[in-house]
């Protein structure tokens, strides 16, 4: 936890806010602050900055709160994602956002294990608690916007144009004939498949919708392992 | 297991392998492969090729192996890595291993928890099962090697010198001004500290082996990110 990532629920009037639980647990025991302490803190969706702690017992803390810098630049990324298994689906949402991407579909493959879409995982409170782990770790305060497509023929025909509007697009393909380009710093939708791949059929569907298959070379990478290889391409 | 993975003792002679246990487990319960399939193998440390089934039964299988082709290309990365606590060096292991990696040191850092050096994953045996899953994952089958260096300071003043030599060498520094250069494939010795980075003391003594520092830009990464993150950066 790099930063101490605030809610709206949190602040008791425009200065203050008050912490228990989580939080207050690690600035106790893993940042061992004690009051007059400043710690890097910033609001969800807002700007970050310093928190001063000017009381704390054994239940919570209050902290004065000043708020004045940018978080760091999103990464120009939209991505879209094949299901994963629930657990690693946990990993890779801390990453992704702690990398930066702000749009994420999780989306339907035939590869896709029909029972990850009645994981509980799935959850908007669940995912996004995976997704603010990856912000306080990347002192980063822009919650991503996940959307679930468990159809994957409408989701392409009907979606998927609007929302690669004015984009690259590249679909991770680990038998195409192009290497993955370095150093993208453009607008991207990505789309990445499951552990064995998309089929070919999805594969020309993402084609037909001007998603150009790339590779990683030879090796064929777990998703888990690909995904920040992937955006590594598009990070400063 | 994108790889069967043979090791000499798998060999009854030099054309036919018998297997029992994880390997055929897999073969027999997820590629679902039966008397005459045939799969794709590699011999540990060597060639690959494929195996055709002659015989199987509900205990082992016997192949005809025939190995014809050379592993892909190893990253041209010497990998100097601050030991992570066992639970993440399992996954990282996977992961570097996947990607080509052939020379891990795993090295000290004042933020290293020093239980980890006492850790039973560090029994050559247990590391090389992870290295393993990492190379029938990436259908590779050069083992990489590693180096428990539990002593920093013995390490960079005695040895570094010469594991580094005629390579590129770079440190992750979050706080570094230079960012990360894209498309590197020259030899290079790569650092990367322990979670809470490097002590500036230990980054002075990198420098001193002429050790640039390199960062990712404002967002400080989990190691088990931030790996493949600058893994990518020498891959194709």
């Amino acid at each position: 936890m790099n930063l101490i990532l605030l809610h709206d629920n949190d602040f008791i009037d425009q200065k203050r806010a008050q912490l228990r639980g989580r939080r207050f647990e690690h600035i106790q025991n893993i940042q061992r602050a004690t009051s007059g302490d400043e710690l890097r803190v910033g609001k969800l969706n807002g700007l970050h900055g310093t928190g001063t702690i000017v009381s704390l017992d054994s239940q919570e803390l209050e902290m004065e709160v000043q708020l004045d810098q940018s978080p760091p630049d999103p990464l120009p990324v939209t991505l879209l994602l094949a299901l994963p298994r629930p657990k690693m689906l946990k990993r890779i949402l801390q990453s992704v956002s702690s990398l930066g991407v702000k749009k994420i579909y999780l989306i339907n493959s035939y590869r896709v294990d029909k029972s990850f879409w009645g994981s509980p995982l799935l959850q908007p409170e669940n995912l996004n608690e995976h997704l603010i782990l990856g912000l306080e770790q990347a002192r980063d305060t822009v919650l991503p916007e996940i959307t679930l497509c468990p159809r994957f023929k409408p989701f392409v025909e009907d979606e998927l144009t609007k929302i690669a509007k004015g984009t690259a697009t590249y679909v991770a393909h680990p038998v195409a004939a192009a290497p993955c380009p370095h150093n993208l710093n453009k607008p991207t939708t990505l789309a990445i498949g499951p552990e064995g791949g998309f089929i070919p059929y999805e594969v020309e569907k993402l084609q037909s919708c001007g998603f150009i298959p790339i590779s990683l070379g030879e090796r064929i990478l777990r998703v888990e392992t690909a995904v920040p290889v992937l955006l590594s391409r598009f990070t400063p």
